[in-house]
């Protein structure tokens, strides 16, 4: 069990990072560096006054129902709307007063920061079993960047225990578009004790937007609304979630594209020697020994992947979006497989 | 001295709540219910990856800087950005332990909303003296909706007397785009115990964008930078930030445009026999004895402005865009005057 505190945590997606590490790559970067979904919702021209006038509080009600539809809510009651969910983390983690904070990891690392700053005591656990001790604790289901997936049933027992003591369970959904559905606590936050987090940038493709759900009881997701104060969704933000939300043949259609995808993906790093060991349809999870010298050879040729600087044999890979960005990975790889390979003949020399 | 709690508060900007109270006005509603500036910054186009990626840390910098810049305070360092600052305002209120807040009123309804959400005690005092005895001091220079001037000397008096005792002044400068500049403290926030607000979305017109910011000295902008956590700025929001912020010519005209609009505001209410009693060039204050009638004989012809439940005897009124938004406040004022005084005529027969 590791203690955790406030510090600023490493991300992917940044290309000014990725440009210091990787002065000589060729550009554009081709970045897998995060699960976005490269296949954006379709864009849409908004009227001027979506960005002149404050948003009305009559769409974010909208938006709250069609959110609740999407996700599996019992109704608008149950949904506070953000501009991400990234801002909700310590407000959430301030739900609960302060105490043991236990974060089932390693996964997404704003969520140990966020309940340190919220000023709990936090620290990242192996084993789901452990979560049964904390006052707050925190999972993300299907996890990142592994995809583990943690059944329902055991966290309803899980939530039942804490919620008898006072205690909060959150659920950072933040990948569950791509499924498995049937393990979603959306439509189990009724009793409370439970507040699952449900993000909109990373399934649509619009990570820019900046908007975010946070499903719980009446009574908490109000609370919570009331603390991001009104207007608390940008008026574009709004529009495209009560567009895209709405859309269900478009997501039915994208769940069917990204699993072709990840499919493909998967055999691509599979032709070169690299198994994947999990993830979801919208990024796959990478063991192997020589991942850092992957992460740097793909990097040197503009292929971006998410590396973790505590586990250096692990790596995260998005999808590519375009066919251009398909045959850079492609050639990416058989780059660095024909190294390695030489290298290994060297040695068996 | 009137307790303040955490229930909604009414705002001007909804056209949903005017079409409410006013079903048989003529549409579209002219909005001069607000303090926003009808002549927004141009528009102009983003590549489609400020929407599909996540903003870039880089990026948000860049802004805290050209932020710094255009508001004077001393660097980047002091600058945290946020989308908007109503969500800044409960963070900014529990930067100290909850206690005595006190806010100069009467003035914007959210900060003794946000204070008692911080878990403060949360009062209005008439009085300017009163506020040093408050942990956290709270008032809008210049005023909202009266356009009162607290001058800087008087300012870091009271900041002065309220650090000593870990107090916190805030003064929300939501307006001070428009001057007097020699009155922000904007620069005077180094030696701590001070957080000035600022929004973008009023002063260029682009409040559905959500950017707004804190300035603090380094310890606290960090502080307040952390809570909201990376990506708090939305990709448009920040494109906007750093081009609009740095066009120092776009500012210097549009002031005096603004400037132009009040007086002939001012000039058309004077006509009609309303005299203007204060406020700042992005909205007008007027003091009268039947501003219930005014304000919905104006509704009924669909004209906004904004009236205060609990000060009947007051409107606030924002600037017309167009010339076409002139002529119909014109003519609605004219048609209220004219009943009004055959009214009169009617009294004295």
């Amino acid at each position: 069990m590791k203690l955790l505190g406030i510090a600023a945590v490493d991300h992917g997606g940044s290309l000014g990072r990725a440009s210091a590490l990787f002065p000589h790559a060729p550009m554009p970067f081709v970045d897998l560096s995060t699960g976005i979904n490269p296949h954006s919702y379709p864009l849409f021209d908004l009227p001027a006054t979506i960005l002149s006038r404050l948003p009305e509080a009559e769409r974010l009600r909208e938006l709250a129902g069609i959110a609740a539809n999407a996700y599996g809510a019992p109704s608008a009651m149950h949904v506070a709307a953000a501009p991400g969910t990234q801002i909700l983390l310590p407000r959430v983690a301030s739900l609960v007063r302060p105490g043991k904070a236990l974060v089932l990891g390693p996964t997404y690392a704003e969520h140990a920061r966020a309940a340190a700053i919220a000023g709990h005591t936090a620290a990242e656990v192996g084993d789901f079993d452990a979560l049964a001790e904390a006052d707050l604790a925190v999972l993300v289901n299907p996890n990142n960047p592994d995809g583990r997936i943690v059944e329902r049933e055991k966290l309803l027992r899980l939530a039942g225990e804490l919620r008898a003591r006072g205690g909060l369970l959150v659920v950072d959904e933040a990948f569950m578009d791509v499924g498995p559905a049937e393990h979603s606590l959306a439509g189990d936050v009724c009793a409370g004790g439970i507040v699952v987090l449900r993000s909109f940038g990373k399934f649509f493709g619009l990570a820019g937007m900046r908007l975010g759900f946070a499903l719980a009881d009446p009574l908490t997701a109000e609370r919570l609304q009331a603390q991001l104060g009104p207007w608390a969704v940008a008026g574009p933000a709004l529009e495209y979630g009560v567009r895209a939300l709405a859309d269900t043949e478009w997501q039915a259609g994208m769940r069917r594209r990204l699993a072709a995808d990840a499919e493909r993906l998967d055999a691509l790093f599979g032709r070169y020697g690299v198994a994947v060991a999990g993830g979801t349809t919208l990024f796959r999870y990478l063991v192997l020994p020589e991942a850092a010298h992957l992460f740097s050879a793909l990097g040197e040729r503009g292929i971006l992947l998410r590396h973790f600087a505590e586990r250096p044999q692990v790596l995260r890979a998005g999808l590519p979006g375009t066919d251009e960005e398909w045959q850079r990975l492609e050639s990416a790889l058989a780059g660095w497989a024909s190294r390695r390979d030489d290298a290994l003949k060297e040695i068996g020399r």
